[in-house]
């Protein structure tokens, strides 16, 4: 979405779990991850027998600034070896079969993992290789299995890809913003009262230049009206704009006499009844 | 997580909203946001004003199969042509200013979206360009904005990560996955009965061994061992593995006299006192 950011900021936050990349076969997708695990607010990454060794320079090229995370991570040459400090140990699994074990989507995962974090001890999660995601042996290593629900006909998920759904929970499950809100930034939503008062505003200008003439339609067209703006959660800012087209256009009109537009008046009037 | 998948299953599902990338550069990042869609049921694909022109081989090389969306991508020269046959355009925004309009976070924009399609009305979600995002003009033809839940000191999210996670969500508004639960595959869970059997058998053995000589401790001890076994969800072919384990231990404790393990068997008791 953005462009790189500043690796400053990026330093351990509390309790998180440990991202252990199983034999990862590109260097590009070990920044991705680490770029992935930022975003999320992950920082501690582990590397079990990387293919092409470590470090290797296209990881950072490729981590967007999340350079503090790679600087830092640890490689191991077996997942015991990687786990052996760890309390708790899940792995991402897209198509476990013929394994005996509770099975969490990622949303599932991320309360698991706080839990965890709460209870101060550490947990770890296991990705697989690129191609053939984690052998039962390294799945026998874990507490827990974790299966995205996504796509079955598609299940191809790159590695970064999958880092960064579980990273993105992470920081979801701990995150208190609701899932809609009005953003008014330097202005407020205005009061009813502010509304009533630029709708009286309007409703004067619209019976002086005859848009309400018919008069037994006028109450359901004035509401048809305040429906609309009532709708649209209007800000104090957007009212003083909204006063000051109805003062112009009613100037305008004045000015250029009544005639050339009653037409326009009508087709208006007709779509705001619709 | 696994490797390239089949790309003939993947047709559209329903009403599914249009993602829209906004003069994006690497067809690279294309390719991989097309990826993205697959894993979580999204199929159609717009492009306004690709950088480096439409179509381009790269895109089709990085989307791990994900050829039909990726064949049947509509390309426009402005946001206002690729929105015109939509209904509800929401717009991803990371740091919104002087903007008034409501912000959704991903899992708000997916509920929204769901709420949509079932209305039958057909929507779209902006994507910026990589480094800029979205300029204000872009995001004035949205309806709702959405912004992430993620690490504000890291924001920098890759094109194709950002279609992920708002993908992971669409397709996790409408899964019922529980969160946990227990894959027992070709068996089940043990009943208490097949439980309760097994732990007569083992105390049983217990006893004949010696391991629950100190009669004022073995009632603790037999509830800590009857916890354990509780605690695991056992399944009927472990409890099988189980019997057989303390059948055959027993058989060669008998047959080696027991004076070597005594100690061993002390210290087992702490343990599980503990």
């Amino acid at each position: 979405m953005t462009g790189r950011d500043g690796g400053a900021d990026i330093a351990p936050i509390g309790n998180s779990p440990v991202i252990i990349l199983v034999r990862p076969q590109l260097a590009d997708n070990i920044g991705a991850c680490a770029r992935a695990m930022a975003n999320g607010g992950l920082f501690h990454l582990r590397l079990v027998a990387p293919r092409d060794g470590w470090p290797q320079e296209k990881a950072w090229r490729n981590s967007s600034g999340a350079d503090r995370i790679l600087d830092t991570t640890t490689v191991f040459m077996t997942v015991a070896d990687a786990v052996a400090d760890l309390h708790r140990v899940l792995a991402t699994c897209p198509r476990p079969r013929h394994i005996i074990k509770p099975v969490l989507t990622a949303r599932g995962a991320a309360i698991e993992l706080r839990a965890i974090a709460e209870r101060n001890l550490r947990a770890g999660v296991l990705f697989g290789p690129e191609r053939a995601g984690l052998d039962n042996d390294d799945m026998a290593q874990a507490d827990l299995l974790v299966r995205y629900p996504l796509n079955p006909v598609f299940m191809s998920l790159n590695l970064a890809q999958a880092v960064m759904v579980l990273a993105y929970e992470w920081w979801t499950a701990a995150d208190a913003t609701p899932p809609r809100e009005l953003m008014t930034n330097e202005t407020r939503v205005a009061t009813k009262g502010e509304l009533e008062n630029f709708l009286v505003h309007l409703v004067d200008q619209l019976d002086a230049c005859g848009f309400l003439q018919n008069l037994p339609k006028r109450p359901g067209m004035v509401r048809n009206i305040r429906h609309f703006f009532q709708r649209g959660e209007v800000t104090a800012q957007e009212l003083r704009t909204l006063h000051g087209i109805v003062t112009e256009l009613a100037i305008g009109r004045r000015q250029m006499g009544r005639l050339e537009d009653a037409d326009y008046s009508a087709d208006r009037a007709t779509a705001i009844r619709r």
